[in-house]
This record gives C-alpha cells, sequence and structure tokens, in this order.
C-alpha cells in the first residue's frame, strides 16, 4: 500500500512530505492508521544529528494516536477498529524485564529497534524501491504504520486522538515519573527544573499525587504562568536576582527547609541534572534524570552526595508499562484528572511539520500535533 | 580525672600516648570507660591530613566499646554499669530526620560534633591546660571519654568488648548496607567492590540476606580466600588477564546475566564507584556507595546509565539508627548469624597503637584492635 510520511532523507535538513510505500503487517504486527502525532524534543534531537545512533532516511515520530486498520496473523490482543497509541517502550510480558515486575524496559524487540527495524530484521517503508528506517518503533510521521502487536496500548475509543496523541510520549513521560518512578506521596515536597511540555506534566504528576510544594525552576519567566496552572505553587528563576547569592541549589534547599523530597531534571542538561541532585533533601531526597542529554555528556557530583542519603536515579517513559499503564493514563485525562488540551498549543496538517520543529527550536510551543 | 589517650597532635604524625585531663559528664551526657578500640581507615584519613575538615590536636577513634562509668544530669537511657557501644552517628528520636523514619542521619548535635565539640559547645579533654578536640563525637582512642547520652547504644553484657567494638563502625556500616540500606533480598545477585573489612562485611550482610550470587571485586588475589571466608560465591580480579577483554564491567555483567541487582563500593575510589553503578542491571540495578573519597574527588557516569534504570544511592554507619539497630547487630553476633572474631587479626596495647596505623596502611590487616 501507499502511505503519505514526512520522510528525514538526511540529518539536518527539513522533513520531506511524500508518498512511500508500506508493505502490510507481517505475523505478530499490526496495520496503524495514525490519526495524530506530537512533534516531540526528541524527534528534533535526531534530525538535528545530536543523536549518534540516529539512522537516515528514516520516518520520525514517536508519539501518536490511530486506529488498528490490519492485523497480522497470531495478533490476538488488538483487533482492526481499535483505538491505539503506539509504543516506543514495548510490553512483551514475557522477557526478563517485564517478568521482573522492576522495571518498564522491555527488551524483547530492542536490539532491532534500535536498528531502525522490525523484529524480523527488515523495514517496512521504502521509498522508490530504497528502504526507509522505522524509528523508535514507531514512525507517527506517517499516515499509517507497521508496528509489533506488543508495541501498541488499547486505549478508549471515546479519547480525541488530538489530544491523546500527547500521552504517548510527553504526557506519560512527565506523570509517570512522578507516579510510577518516583511514587510521591501526599504532603510530598517536589521540584521540577524546566517547564516545558515534560516539566508540566510532572507538576500535575505531582498535583495529582497530592504532592504539598511543587516547586518549577525555569529561566524563562513566561513559564510561570505555565506552571501555575497545573498546580505549581512556587517558582524560581535561576536567572533571577532575588536567588539566593546565585545559588539556586541554595536557594531551593531554604526555600523547601531543607531541600526537595523529589526533584526532576527535565531539561536535558547535565549541569542542571547535577543542581537538581544537590537540591534534594539529606538522608532521603531522590532526584530523578528525565532529561536526554547531549551525546557524551556527563553528570558528576561529590560522592558525599549520595553518602549522605541522597538517591540519583532516572526514568525512561515515565516507568510506565506500555500496554498495562498508558490506557490508564488515557482514562485520567478524559476522568479530568489531568489535563492536555491546554498543553496542545499547535495543531497542523502534515505539510506543516516543519513549522513545528521551527516552533519548538523557537521556544514558542508546549506542544504542535500533527492532524492527518 | 584523667585518662591515658593517644592524641593526634597534628597531621601526618604520630600519635603520642599521653595521660590528658577529662571533664565529667554534664546534663545529658555519660562518661564512659572504653574497653577496646578498632582502628579505621577513617582515622588513618583524618590523620593523614586527607579529611580537609580534620581537626587538631584531637583524640581519633571512633568504634568503641565500653562501660558506663557515670551519668550527667537528666541521662534516663542508659546507667552505670551498662555496655555501651558509642555512636558517631547518633539517634535522638527528636529531630527532622529521626522522625522521617527514612534516614539514620540524626541532626541533632551535627554542627557541634563537626567542630569536635560537644553539644554545649565546649570540649571535655585537655592537655596541660590546652583544650584538645573531640573526634565524630567518640574519641575512642582514650581510655575514658563523654558522650551525649543520644550517642550511645546500649549492648549486652555477654558481648565481648575486642570484637563488639567493631561493630561501632565497620561491622554496621557493611552489614547494614545490605539489610538496611539496599534491603537485599533471596536471590539477588550482589557485587562488592573492594575485600577490605567493609567489603567483607557486605558479603556477609549478602549471605545473611539470602543473596544467590556474591561476587567480590579486588585487585589483592589474596582477598579471594578472605571473601570466600565470608560467603563470597565468585571472585574478579580486575587486573586478571581471564576478565573479559579487561574490562571489568563487561566481566561483571557477563557473569551476572546482564548485571547486578546490587553493587557496593568498598574502595572510596570514584573509578570504582563508576564501574560499581555501570555493572547493574538495565532497569532495577542499585549501586551504593558506601567507600569515603579522597576529597575533592568526584563521580561521574553518562546520565543515559539511569535514565535506563539503575539507581545510585549511598549509605552512612550502614543506614543503622544507632541505638535501635546497633544493639540487634550485637545480636547477630551473638546468635552466630554474622561472623566478627576471625576478622580481628590484631590485638594491640594503647602503646602499640601506631603499629596498628602501620599494619593497615600495608594492608596486611582486616582490623587491628586496641585492648585498654
Amino acid at each position: 500500500m501507499k502511505t503519505r510520511a514526512a520522510v528525514a532523507f538526511e540529518a539536518k535538513k527539513p522533513l520531506e512530505i511524500v508518498e512511500l510505500d508500506l508493505e502490510g503487517p507481517k505475523s505478530g504486527e499490526v496495520l496503524v492508521e495514525i490519526m495524530a502525532t506530537g512533534i516531540c524534543h526528541t524527534d528534533a534531537y535526531t534530525l538535528d544529528g545530536l543523536d549518534s545512533e540516529g539512522l537516515f532516511p528514516s520516518v520520525l515520530g514517536h508519539e501518536g494516536a490511530g486506529i488498528v486498520r490490519e492485523i497480522g496473523t497470531g495478533v490476538t490482543s488488538v483487533a482492526v477498529g481499535d483505538h491505539v497509541i503506539p509504543l516506543y517502550t514495548p510490553e512483551c510480558r514475557q522477557c526478563k524485564s517485564c517478568l521482573s515486575q522492576k522495571t518498564n524496559l522491555c527488551t524483547a524487540i530492542r536490539a532491532t529497534q534500535g536498528k531502525g527495524l522490525m523484529p524480523d530484521g527488515t523495514t517496512r517503508f521504502s521509498y522508490k524501491g530504497q528502504p526507509i528506517f522505522h524509528y523508535m518503533g514507531c514512525s507517527t510521521f506517517s499516515n499509517f504504520t507497521v508496528l509489533p502487536e506488543i508495541a501498541v496500548a488499547k486505549i478508549r475509543t471515546d479519547a480525541p486522538f488530538d489530544t491523546s496523541c500527547y500521552i504517548g510520549c510527553g504526557v506519560t513521560t512527565g506523570v509517570g515519573a512522578v507516579v510510577h518512578t518516583a511514587k510521591v506521596q501526599p504532603g510530598d515536597t517536589v521540584v521540577v527544573f524546566g517547564l516545558g511540555g515534560i516539566g508540566l506534566n510532572v507538576i500535575q504528576g505531582a498535583k495529582l499525587a497530592g504532592a504539598g510544594m511543587i516547586v518549577g525552576v525555569d529561566i524563562n519567566p513566561d513559564r510561570e504562568e505555565w506552571g501555575r496552572r497545573f498546580g505549581m505553587t512556587h517558582f524560581a528563576n535561576p536567572k533571577d536576582p532575588s536567588v539566593l547569592g546565585g545559588d539556586i541549589v541554595a536557594h531551593i534547599v531554604a526555600l523547601t527547609d531543607g531541600g526537595a523530597d523529589f526533584t526532576f531534571d527535565a531539561t536535558g542538561n547535565t549541569t542542571v541534572m547535577r543542581q537538581a541532585l544537590e537540591a534534594c533533601h539529606r538522608g532521603w531526597g531522590t532526584s530523578i534524570v528525565i532529561g536526554v542529554a547531549e551525546a557524551g555528556k556527563e553528570i558528576s557530583t561529590r560522592p558525599f552526595q549520595l553518602v549522605t542519603g541522597r538517591n540519583w536515579r532516572g526514568t525512561a517513559f515515565g516507568g510506565a508499562r506500555g500496554r498495562t499503564d498508558t490506557p490508564k493514563i488515557v482514562d485520567w485525562y478524559m476522568n479530568g484528572m489531568i489535563q492536555i488540551d491546554p498543553m496542545i498549543t499547535h495543531r497542523l496538517t502534515l505539510d506543516e511539520i516543519n513549522k513545528g520543529f521551527d516552533l519548538m527550536h523557537a521556544g514558542e510551543s508546549i506542544r504542535s500535533v500533527v492532524i492527518y
């Protein structure tokens, strides 16, 4: 079959809208019509050539929602017509990681996914006979895409595609980091570094979990209003003269009476990751790295920070098990427990997709969504 | 009163055995006759001038056991004749940290303890009219010492002093890191870097907790036999040609089928701390820093290590609440659940104390104990 797609033919070049050939689903695979897809910083990270493992030509996009249009042999967990969210973190429920019940990082198809291929080692996309790589196992910048059965989460049919697609990455990453990874408890003090889309979702996750004080940190003063909209109780701008001695860590420690119970880095900046750790409370504070750092960058601190009881952790896809937890987050959204609509700042057609990247780079969007 | 003590008059000089003046216990304090004290690397770290906050002249020593000989006004939790272990990590049961029930790092007397003083801001020791500083709130290199009531753990009277003193630091630090901080579960895979006294106690803690595979790592091949004596099941010497490609991390990951559930650094070497983290299993492995690093040294890693589910933590005094948990560890020793006797490799008089430091520096002792 044919599908319209935005193809990244090479790094650092705009995406090109072309018609691709798409092979139908093989055994254990499903064909999904993508109805909407978000444009995420990770797509830009790859397109900008910052990911040393980025593959080209490829169909980027990993934050979508759509409808199953065809299923391969042996597929039992979804049927034609089901609404689904593609999962870049699949959930096979059979591998050592899934069975451990201690992580969401299913390893069933990790090797091929990292190579831009389906589990059988081939690609379904091609352009004029040339194979085109899949991306993060999703490739949602294509109107139709093929996914392994274990990489789709079946969701309720009344959830709008143009908002619930955001649950495919940003919402789950931020809310899940709080709920699944940190397991924030009522009354806990939470600090979020970076009030982009992920940071705002951390804030609403913290509010949902009943956090007491929710502090947002950003160098962009315009983000204060955004943070407060989702439950932020305090704002700190490291560049503001009111910050204690210009030291954001000392400022946060003073504001939180000794440090936060939980801090989250949603910047991807390794210097900020260190600040987030050191702003934790002595004895028990936990800092969670969400942001993806530039290739080659390292985090560091004095080991004394750990010996005196701070914990350094990370999260991917918010610690959510894709098929099990993602549909629940859709329910939370539909029940009004979390908000998504105000975060979707721009709605675009596929032809306008490069504009979405421009808006993100300019810091003018929270989330741009392409609607097919 | 008078007491014989080994005094550190200045850094990098041998201790001098002299007779000091000792003021009796003030309100909330107790006078303890130290019956035995271990010589720990931390004492050497301070004496060697490596601790930038080290104070001189002082009475070092923080790993003792003794008998309460006098109590100040208001002391209710111990009585004259009680056997006790001095606690460099006190337990007031009243401060924010104690009440959090999330850390053993009581902060009640932290400020004065760090300055080598009793909680009232003065010192009890003096030599020819010159004040002598306390050390880690203990100063067990003195036959008699004064301690805050909250800094002594009452223990059973049938425990021998010359072995149970080791519970005042090394045993509790190693065993507690496993039991209290890591909370190792039966069947877990444990890797210990550094098979000195702390590392051996991590091993026996792991055995006590029912760990499945217990891997010891040391560049000294003689330590393999020591490790096996306490429950180590596998040994790896990073300098051995059998280590996979000379890469101890890859070697451990292969040996443990993907990485350890828990790793412990008992070396104080920041390069090893990184290896310990990276030898953890993707998705859930936790690395615990026990060793004290050289001043100014930092740990670092790629944030990807955390984002893919490894946890970096630390422990001090094995996460043990001094007055609550230390007496239980004495019970474990007396019940044969853990061993101490074979670790006490040298017994010395106070006059021989400098020999104890020499043995430690030469790697010839597991633990030297001074018996008064």
